[in-house]
């Protein structure tokens, strides 16, 4: 049997690193073999899944210093068939590639704009002059090096192998506790389980809207939880796009939705809710 | 008397529309003079007040589509000195600018990714087949035109006029409900009033951390505003940037810090948080 897991692509950035990661994992643990197909959009990624195009998508959630990939959370709330099956956290650590022959030469950097943003405490100190261009991705930054001896991107040691291209500085992020979460999704009906004895906890995500003009809605929401003494890892609102200070509310909790407490919490929170939606429950992986 | 309003840059930004929004009113309403200053970053902006370079600083907070601005929010949080003096909300529509005859002409669209990604729907429509490139700002997109033919970018009715370029297609942004919330900032020990007869709303806003490892923790928290009947009318989590799963919230108060309603909430909710900043109340003006 192949499967094929979709992932925002394209090959080289760190969403490919994370699907190889799990990729491998399958493999060793199911024996299933599995192909790898990129796409071009968070998007994309996940109506491939929707669509039947693929078993298994891998998308970015949230980096410990840029916060939520909003696109991953606004396209999970508008898809009505999908459920996480794994979470992954992966350390981030940024090159500054470049065919040049040391710093001064370069003048332009390129690289996807959350990159850039993480490393500008050493583009500052290190490049204060250069011109720094967003690209769209981490790897379509390296497209735009094409031997140029005065240009650099920023990304992966793994793109810099994959394009053949030095690296001329590594480790250039500001924060070094750098890590990128992301979600392995697929079709509810399609649950695919990967066995493992790595570092487990158990997490439910799940979102909602509240009802319009209810004062202390979202607190009376909340404390559903806490009366239940389960605890919630984070809280990221969204703009409905309805209407200016009109949210909706993804939620990760320290439970299983089969657990008893879990189930009370979620039948009392449907009805403190305008629309509820349960995106499963799910371990994570964390990258050895 | 002249004093300098600091804005994100360049000119023909909506951060400029808004600043100069602001400045009528402020002239109109105390006769005092302003120039604007533009800044190429939210942070080299609040930066300008917070080095007295600036009295005031106007900063994008909040789109009803594309959320929060995160780095207006990661800023304050980490300058000590600043308080929101107003709120300004502008409807936002978008324009194709291009010397190209036609829309069949178009192979590449430049703008900012939150424009490009605001206006996806048309674009997938009308020009499905065109390069989008991102830009560091909506008027550096235009930027790149430079009379090519075959390139397009989008960007407000104000930069078209600014940089005498045609308009090729109005208002194609894919929700019509599009606004962005500003603040306009300064120091503590410098607030500036604007009289206005405007339509006002009261808010407040602060941000806290939690204690560590503390279950519950946000929902004890959030409790002070329900018990004592405050409304909270927007929460935004940041993450601390000292590890994955460590977040700041930002929120939104419908109350003025000198109610003594709003005094007890403070009070009990600095009991209840490891570090507490408000960052002041104020009106919020909405463009007529």
């Amino acid at each position: 049997m192949t499967i094929t897991i979709a992932h925002l692509g394209p090959p080289g950035t760190y969403t490919e690193q994370a699907a190889i990661f799990y990729l491998n994992q399958l493999t060793k643990s199911t024996g299933v073999e599995a192909i790898l197909c990129p796409y071009p959009s968070i998007a994309q990624t996940l109506g491939a899944v929707d669509a039947n195009s693929a078993l298994l998508a891998v998308v970015p959630v949230e980096n410990s210093i840029e916060g939520s990939v909003t696109m991953t959370l606004d396209t999970l709330w508008l898809l009505n068939n999908l459920q996480i099956q794994m979470g992954l956290v992966m350390p981030i650590a940024h090159m500054l590639i470049s065919c040049a022959a040391s710093l001064e030469d370069i003048k332009i950097v390129y690289s996807h704009p959350q990159a850039l943003s993480q490393c500008q405490g050493w583009l500052e100190q290190f490049l204060p002059t250069v011109e720094l261009i967003p690209s769209n991705s981490t790897t379509e930054a390296l497209l735009k090096l094409q031997h140029n001896l005065t240009t650099a991107a920023i990304s992966s040691q793994r793109a810099a192998q994959l394009y053949n291209l030095p690296i001329l500085a590594s480790g250039i992020n500001d924060y070094p506790e750098n890590f990128t979460r992301f979600w392995v999704v697929s079709q509810t009906h399609k649950a695919f389980t990967l066995q493992t004895d790595f570092k487990k906890a158990s997490y439910s995500s799940l979102a909602f809207s509240l009802p319009a003009n209810l004062p202390g809605a979202l607190v009376k929401a909340l404390q559903v939880f806490a009366h239940l003494d389960i605890n919630l890892s984070r809280i990221e609102s969204r703009p409905t796009k309805r209407s200016l200070g009109e949210y909706l509310f993804f939620i990760d909790a320290e439970a299983d939705v089969s657990e008893p407490q879990m189930q009370s919490a979620l039948a009392e929170l449907s009805e403190r809710t305008e629309l509820l939606k349960i995106f499963g429950s799910y371990n994570v992986l964390q990258f050895s």
